[in-house]
């Protein structure tokens, strides 16, 4: 089955919004075991727009639009789609209704230009707008002029506004879409997301021993992200379940210490969690991440359970007052030493009373690095009731990527420490 | 003329990833005077990445495609479009060495897989990657054997990583298309900065007096983003560069006192600039942004001059102990209040000497509200020389928006103090 998915918008084009419809369907429609074969973005002009849908009506059984369904003069694509297909436009006196009844909750009067939102292509469903005025419209092809053999397609147009579009995909495009184009076969889909490993070495790891469920039409992927990879596992049809824990159960096998989560999970999401169940509590002291490390666990709702204080300790003075690093060590080390961030982390815990304290000494670049300290080295060190431990990669890279790796090392360390200490952490 | 974007990944149709490369390849292009006609999302399998080549090779002058470019089996841009444009491979010694001291400066092993990066269709250029392994290439396809009467097209593949792809693009690409397909006309683009001002406010304060260069063919755009809204120039031909000065001038009259910058300017970039110039310090006490504007700050190269600390402190007894406010403020009128606000920045300046302290406190939420205290209550201080001053906005949206609406604030409250002090600040 194909299902392709057009964008229309000028202000996609000139890059003024980012494109987060692409995303949110594809993952919907994937996590219900549909495949979008192709995304089209065109510009809200009307050649642009006729040409897209006519291509996509001439491969996909399934075609789903958004934007162009607003009352401005740059919404042009319920014309243009019923133009294209032949289809008369009548006024829908239900969703004018609805229009109507929009302004007057809101106390605002009903401008002229937004009755057009109520043409309804001849034949098309409507899909009411719980959130906006602009319904969505439904259309089945059949026969389609596009197609071999007039092989019928649905064709979808949603509104642009996400909170518009989202409530009615889930509600309304969701149930027409397993009910006229169901799955031939069972869907099993899950993801593993590791830390720590390469994308190279994860594969040299389980390729070879995932061979033969690969081999059997088991499908594997792997998505690197910065310092993260996950691994995607699909099955169709009987045993599609079996063969997926299969696939689990040897990447865990294989390289379990590095799986940290399944699906949405993030790092910070897995460590507060289980630091809220183990009643624990942690303490950060930031040099070079300057804050992005609390700012990643305090994203987390519920964070004030287990989070006491975060010290972003930039300068020398400051790293002294708040942390009781020596001036001595400071001096015999430099800012940027094991011995500094081993201070920083029993400072941390010690003025806080957490459990786990964490901390981060580097050189974030561009500037600042020496033949023996180049810019990217760092000190992160983790003191607990089990003593301190001190790491020291060098992550050479831009200042946000810098950031960014050094926070995961930094609680990955702590993830395995609370592993080692007894307990399963996020697997 | 017809650029065309292509994104190559199956993490892409699965929705695993967010697709940031269409907005920002189209937005570097339109600011140049290019304009995108058409982007495409594919999986990365063989046919799908060489249909949807084929089809631009049809269409467009300039091709970019992202993606696929690296040492996994799934990498396979660069040999599907070798192979659509009878072009051979051969290894480049260059892209060799530069693999492998890539891994010799992170201490890594260099996997066997990478080497793969090294290979080049005859003929095509290659992009250098200062960030990464995979260099990109640039291929003249001509004769283009897939456009009428052969015209030529180029072709360039960009590797999937941000970090790598948007220096190579900056530095790379931009002089190539400059240079090969130059622009007819004069072409003038400037976009400033507001904060504090909504799109209709401002439209209604500076659309009348810029219809005259409007009308005249001058193009007028706005970008509402999160507490901020762009105002976007654009013209051609003769006279573009004075028409565009004119209209800038007259938004700076009219609205000045909510720009803070222009083009890819950040509040904090300025703010850090400012701080530097006049040789002043800044401290933050963080509570409901939990380091989001530490971080901010931070991510500024530089910013070390400037920045002596950040308290993240989200318990009582961190604000207690490392701000010096009273146990006293904090039961009479609760963390969230004005009060705690005032003794948080005022305490942050007197512990670290700066010359400027804000600190913030507030219901992020989702949980925490109560009737007084509503989800989205913040009380955000500034601490300086010329006393304290408190706001106290009501940012009642997601977890995500509301670290980065309050940020924007108190980081707009700092710039709007330093330019009372007889300074301008971001014009």
């Amino acid at each position: 089955m194909n299902i392709e998915l057009i964008n229309t918008g000028s202000e996609l084009m000139l890059g003024r919004v980012l494109n987060t419809h692409q995303q949110w369907l594809c993952r919907q429609l994937a996590d219900l075991g549909y495949v979008v074969t192709r995304q089209v973005a065109v510009a809200d002009t009307a050649d642009d727009i006729e040409r897209a849908v006519r291509e996509a009506l001439g491969r996909a059984d399934f075609i789903i639009t958004t934007g162009g369904l607003g009352p401005t003069s740059d919404d042009i694509t319920r014309d243009r789609i019923a133009a294209l297909l032949g289809r008369k436009l009548h006024e829908d006196p239900a969703i004018v209704a609805h229009v109507e009844s929009f302004f007057a909750q809101r106390n605002r009067p009903m401008p002229a230009s937004t009755r057009v939102q109520a043409m309804v292509p001849d034949g098309a469903l409507v899909l009411a707008n719980a959130h906006g005025t602009a319904p969505g419209l439904a259309l089945h092809v059949s026969p389609n002029p596009f197609r071999p053999e007039g092989k019928p397609s649905w064709l979808v147009m949603l509104p642009g506004p996400p909170r518009e579009l989202r409530p009615m995909f889930t509600n309304q495009v969701t149930p027409l879409l397993k009910e006229r184009l169901p799955l031939d076969a069972d869907f099993v889909c899950r993801t593993l997301r590791t830390v720590g490993i390469g994308e190279s070495y994860l594969e040299e790891r389980i390729a070879g021993p995932l061979k033969p469920l690969t081999d059997a039409g088991l499908e594997l992927g792997y998505c690197a992200h910065t310092g993260a990879v996950d691994v995607r596992f699909v099955a169709r049809g009987c045993g599609a379940d079996a063969d997926v824990a299969e696939a689990a159960r040897i990447v865990h096998e294989l390289a379990g210490e590095h799986i940290f989560g399944e699906g949405d999970d993030e790092l910070e999401q897995v460590l507060v969690r289980r630091l809220t169940e183990r009643k624990q509590t942690l303490a950060l002291a930031e040099s070079c991440t300057g804050g992005f490390i609390a700012n990643r666990i305090t994203s987390v709702p519920g964070a004030s359970a287990v989070f006491l204080a975060g010290l972003v300790t930039y300068s020398n003075a400051a790293k002294e007052h708040f942390l009781g690093v020596r001036a001595a060590t400071l001096a015999a080390h430099g800012a940027v030493s094991e011995p500094v961030a081993r201070e920083m982390a029993e400072g941390a815990r010690a003025k806080t009373g957490a459990d786990f304290a964490l901390a981060v000494t580097g050189i974030a670049g561009p500037g600042g690095g020496t033949p023996e300290k180049p810019v990217g080295t760092v000190f992160i060190a983790l003191a607990s009731a089990a003593g301190t431990k001190v790491i020291n990669p060098v992550n050479r890279y831009d200042r946000e990527t810098f950031k960014y790796l050094t926070s995961l090392q930094a609680l990955e360390l702590l993830r395995r420490a609370m592993k080692r200490a007894g307990e399963k952490v996020g697997e």
